[in-house]
């Protein structure tokens, strides 16, 4: 009722603040029996870590994840897994004066409204820092997946307008922004700087690709798998579109270009994107996420205080210049949850192997 | 589990099958003193309705909705509501040769991998017709929301590349492609007629906006406003795509274009599509949502048979050339079901009044 | 939220009120491609139908039960099945007296507490009736569990203080009062004439026993096989007590008495009731549940009307002596609906085969 | 799905395993701008705790709660409000025999079947120690109702076969066994040091009273008051039965006794136990659960090992000789948090106010 857990048979529900103690996950319905240990987030948890470039906030936590429970022996016990990354190196002052003014862009002003009391400090439980919680499920989703040898890829399609052309998925950590071409990702570097020059920020949009997912994932009618997908990625901060397949192209299309033929060796396109009636049909699952430009920007603003006055606001802080490069791991993990809890509940019916 | 229920406070589950005796909705959890009548539905239904225009397909029926439980004395009483819709004039004849060969584009191929034994008679389960329970379960929704005078309006912003450039809200209902704009509407008859001509079909876009939503909808994390209407509308078929507010244009802007400043008198604009952190903030509720054109063409296809051996496909029956109009009330509907279950779960804070 | 359904990965919704149109159910999650037809209802139906013998009400009701969905050609198709049973013989005006005055030991009172308006004719919503829905989705219950080759069998071990002390699962269908000693069957008998000359009621303890469970069934912690055993339960009207295996006598053993010891072909006693830690483990799953005297008789009784001031009710209509002969086929509904659902959870894990 | 969550408005999720790092909650849905700090645990958590009497097992750990997430400046946010209890003075040496052996009464028999893989240390998982977060949730769910000013009260009815006859609720937290009867605590003491000092275990009877519960609480058919408090309560380790006012001795009443005569004042009588159909209706709530013996014992007991094989068990360590007092704060915690649960569930309605 709350909304902070997802999923029904491979079940995350994440907690903490920007500012508090630390952010955590619990996971309940993980299988038994699955190598897991600490070392195991390293990687993930650092990809999506500020700090990796110039264009990101300075604030650099170790995002250390500790296993609170669930693992005994190196091996998970499908028992509920806590994971908990403490919060260190947080300087609230910056944000003392949200206590008075709202950031446009920002939740602020309806959690204000919703709860009347909410901890306003680096946007609180609002905040960028609780995907966090969310990358360590997804790597635990990953070894949930990981008998079916599915590759999970996300990458930055575009970010301020300029396009990635050239799709090359051993490119994609070769740059700090996760751009699987490189011309464009030295672009984007250019464009990110002068952003951050002017004190902005820009947006984009990442492009996830999953190969090798089984036909099957899915549920008819409301737990489609394209609909849990949506529900999966808008439930990110920053996130203001998601389109599956060939997306807003597709309404452009005539249904004799948009269909794809099935051939004995497959499906000859994929405008489906994966997805047939809102299951899985074996193909590349395809979507693509627009990310809008991070609200918090150095430039003077327009707002009013608690009490509805009209205030001016510029921000101090330090802020990444675009949620891009940072949200690819995030998205990714996302994708992992909800195909770790359709798998899981696909087996209910002895369906998928 | 199985995918067939939607909603928290407000739930609906929906059941039936094209060609089977009905379609049938039971919604737990409407308050109880309601006034509701069987005459209440016609409206909608009608709207609905394929028959409305030459672009749909013949098939008329007169979708009544009957209510089996939950009212009394014209009353809602707080217990399930079950909502039942015959189906009649059914002719399977034109739909045996599904029991052959796969329909490039349609849930035939995957519900066959997934369950082995189903209904293919016109979709079954995966059926458009399905979408008659969801826009009933809405006219309830809709009931729910009657005290907070909120205005919730679809429309179709684009079909065939056709786009409305005038969006006249009073103009919606005087042309049978609910298009806000009388001038595209009659460009939008030309393509479709030729469309029809060719065997083919076309696709659109739909525009959702809601008026008069107050500020406090939505739950932070996971069940963000954004992120259950981005579910709701994508569990409905041949839907491709969404975007909020600014959607994947914001991926071009800058955080100084996008972030809307905030006034005494509220937001200067709505970049943010009515949503902030996932919670409503009191300005219009914003969404596009992209519908493929609809697979179902006179067209011969390439497909295969459930053994996999090559086949070739040419479908007789009636069909819509497009899914836009019709999907236009059904997403109206999938809007005020999202709405009317977080408003419900936003009493349990006494928040919002 | 509503609390209308039932069970997560086997869930069944019910709905319809004493007299109005009819009963009904919906279950998602049932597998496919399991033979069901309306006739495989028609046994189960008749056993919890009144009018079995003296001792029930006189409203006979056929109670044929008719699938609206989720059924193509004989088998289950994965999608949800829909069965309705419609309400015959229906005469409300003995009713009409209840709605100016409160039933003692009804739901009439707390119906008009909680909802203001609710359908007092028969008890409405919270009628006995409404059980016809379970045993309706404990057949489909019984079917997914068919592989397994459990028994599921509920009798009645006391009614009016009379007690069967020999236990024959043979003799159960050997009379109406569905009671393992024939003997005691007699007195049974003699017993509830007595109360139906007095115009009382009579209570009883049902027990119920399964065999045949693999180990394995049942969640920690809070989704436990007995805890979830014992909601569904008690879920039932006129139930007021469940134990598992020793039950409340388990509190005045000692651990050397009451701990079950284990040996290499199973367990040699049976205190544990078939479960540990809330994990069945092979035994015989053995329960029983009180059931409460009905509450309507024929006898003067002291009672407020709807504003509060005192008044005398003398209930006329038909009415059971005992609600104990018809739940015995209701609770084992309960405890095959339950299996179901963690037969089908387990199932994800690969556990249960 | 994998069963560690309970609630549906106010939702805990536990974690954590006797011997693993600590034991904690996540509870999502408490509602915004209730005073909340780490001291408010320090009362309920000493209840529970090991060590307050020379019957319970010698392990003394602080169990300090420290709060995790969800509480800002000292008031609840409406956030997820994490709670996490560290393990301290953990001793596993005395488990590593069960790494061979079941131990007969325990979960240890069915995790091994069901999980392939488990926590064997003090039970992991299965063991009493879980319900240290449960109380710590209990607090905050007290916190949500402290409004109502309810007052629920748990006390020991009975144990070893020593049966409290006096209820003086004053009298009990004058002695270690919650006793409400002064003379028969006394009792209570000679019977436990008895058992103790055989290696032997005794069972008893917690008798739970909710006074000020207004009438709305509970929702029809599945999810009744009552049927949730049977849920809460039997998924308590070491619950065997559960009865709700008159329980099973309602079973040998007749109607016209069982009946509860309803005046302009309220109920003449309680035997309903302050619920009728599912619902409160004002009354005191009345409901007594059945606790067996502990099964870890000091005697020789016979089991088989991992392989099958026959084998002796005679267990060492430090356990408590009864559960019985130390269940008596749970069972308060379990009731609590049932009854927040329905008071947020009927605030969407406004009845409950």
């Amino acid at each position: 009722m709350a909304g902070n857990s997802f999923g029904k048979a491979f079940k995350i529900t994440t907690f903490g603040e920007s500012h508090g103690k630390g952010i955590g996950t619990v996971i309940d319905g993980c299988p038994s029996g699955i190598p897991l240990s600490e070392e195991d987030f390293v990687k993930d948890m650092a990809r999506r870590r500020p700090g990796r470039s110039s264009i990101d906030t300075p604030r650099s936590e170790a995002d250390r994840v500790e296993i609170l429970s669930g693992v005994f022996e190196g091996l998970t016990t499908g028992t509920p897994i806590a994971l908990f990354i403490h919060n260190h190196d947080v300087r609230s002052e910056p944000y003392e004066i949200l206590q008075e003014l709202f950031r446009p862009g920002h939740a602020d002003y309806t959690y204000f409204k919703k709860y009347g009391h909410f901890d306003f400090r680096g946007g609180g439980r609002s905040s960028a820092r609780e995907t966090a919680a969310r990358v360590a499920a997804g790597v635990v989703a990953r070894k949930v997946l990981a008998p079916l040898e599915m590759r999970i890829t996300a990458y930055t399609l575009e970010m301020g307008g300029v396009r990635a052309e050239d799709i090359d998925l051993e490119a994609i950590n070769t740059n700090p922004f996760y751009c699987p071409d490189k011309a464009a990702a030295h672009k984007m570097r250019e464009v990110i700087s002068k952003a951050k020059e002017e004190g902005d920020s820009i947006g984009g949009i990442v492009e996830v690709r999953v190969s090798g997912c089984p036909s099957g994932f899915g549920e008819p009618v409301f737990d489609k798998l394209d609909a849990d997908l949506a529900k999966a990625v808008m439930s990110v901060g920053a996130v203001k579109g998601i389109e599956i397949g060939a997306g807003f192209e597709a309404a452009r299309l005539k249904g004799s270009e948009n269909n794809d033929p099935i051939t004995p060796t497959g499906f000859k396109t994929n405008h489906a994107g994966g997805i047939l009636g809102g299951i899985s049909n074996g193909d590349d699952i395809m979507l693509r996420v627009a990310v809008k430009p991070i609200p918090s920007i150095m430039k003077d603003q327009e707002t009013v205080d608690r009490e509805g006055r009209p205030a001016r606001l510029k921000l101090q802080g330090r802020f990444d210049t675009s949620a891009v490069p940072r949200i690819v791991p995030v998205l990714e993990a996302m994708v992992a949850i909800v195909l770790a809890d359709h798998y899981l509940r696909s087996r209910r019916y002895g369906v998928v192997e």
